[in-house]
């Protein structure tokens, strides 16, 4: 089978905003509450940062346990990794994601800026100034056979939309409206010409929106 | 994690019927059509026997993609593996699921009539005559580490619920009534008491049943 490019547990706001306004050090969202797009995973067994048993296993952790299943690297924007912009001034600062990043696999950081490869745990980073063509060349290379994650933010999702090259979309509507912020669309039926759609309520409040390619 | 044991894409009818009546080696479901009850399955993109690309990747192909993930072993009972009833009278015919059977890990049947062990491709068959509680730590020290498949049918699962033994459940019942045959419930609810519920409509007509333990 052919190696995929899946948007994975991507969650936006009802209104199509994947993060707020104003993004920081201290808030990755911007002035979005993280809680309100993604307490939904958090409250599964399989959630990739739960560090406590328990968690639920219904619909919700089909999508959590999904994340990581036959990924083989992870392509993300500069703004999932940090808040910086332009060149870097300290390389000693390596990302948002902790000692042990819940990745597990190599990533491609994709940046105007590039900076030295490094390994925390069993993640590695690599920083790629880069179009979406070679940049998923390069990941599924890395990949060894097993699909490619896009994880975001908005701004990579839709550059990888507008190049075609996105194979699965799975996006968690939380049943919240941000007002502002970084927008993935404003409805998704701008997918409809090339992807279908199924749209799956869960219990916990979030629509889970299903796309392939058509 | 502690490994857990679950029942995967195990399909009912409306009525509550894993199987129909009369069971032959032509009829693995009796008089059902295996179809009405596993069409949903089949037609997604990670259906275990798909042997052509293409496929939907919506929410059946979750818990298709899913029925593999992360296990190491399987328990059936005998009559998954063949409609024969007693002693064994030939052991040359090796079971319904062809020279490359879809599981990919051990299998321990649960018989009364043990026979000698068996590989085909990356499948080994085991043969015994345990109680549910044998059985599972079996299945478990053969899974190393991985969690365990409870694979049906109707009197093998009830006879681990009976154990409390079963973790969790994914009971896809299917848009068709069946009256006779091998019943798994008269209602979903009766496990309400020990286990969680969420209830999963599908595009493709089948309505997903999960359970995880109160």
């Amino acid at each position: 089978m052919s190696q995929l490019l899946r948007v994975q547990c991507f969650c936006v706001s009802r209104d199509g905003f994947g993060s707020g306004e104003g993004q920081s050090l201290e808030r990755p969202f911007g002035h979005a509450d993280p809680a309100a797009l993604v307490s939904w995973a958090g409250a599964t067994a399989s959630w990739v940062n739960r560090t406590e048993p328990g968690g639920t296993r219904g619909l919700d952790d089909y999508f959590t346990r999904d994340h990581a299943a036959n990924i083989g690297a992870e392509i993300m924007g500069r703004n999932k990794f940090g808040p910086q912009r332009g060149p870097w001034q300290d390389y000693s600062w390596q990302g948002w994601w902790g000692d042990t990043p819940p990745f597990h696999t190599p990533v491609f950081v994709l940046t105007h800026h590039p900076r030295p490869s490094f390994t925390l745990a069993d993640t590695t980073f690599h920083f790629l100034d880069a179009t979406p063509v070679e940049a998923l060349a390069r990941a599924k290379e890395a990949a060894a056979g097993r699909d490619v994650r896009l994880g975001g933010g908005v701004a990579t999702v839709r550059e990888f939309l507008a190049a075609d090259l996105v194979d699965t979309l799975h996006i968690a509507v939380a049943p919240v409206d941000l007002h502002r912020g970084e927008r993935l669309w404003e409805s998704p039926d701008e997918l409809l010409d090339r992807f279908h759609l199924e749209k799956v309520p869960s219990p916990s409040g979030v629509v889970h929106h299903l796309f392939w390619r058509r």
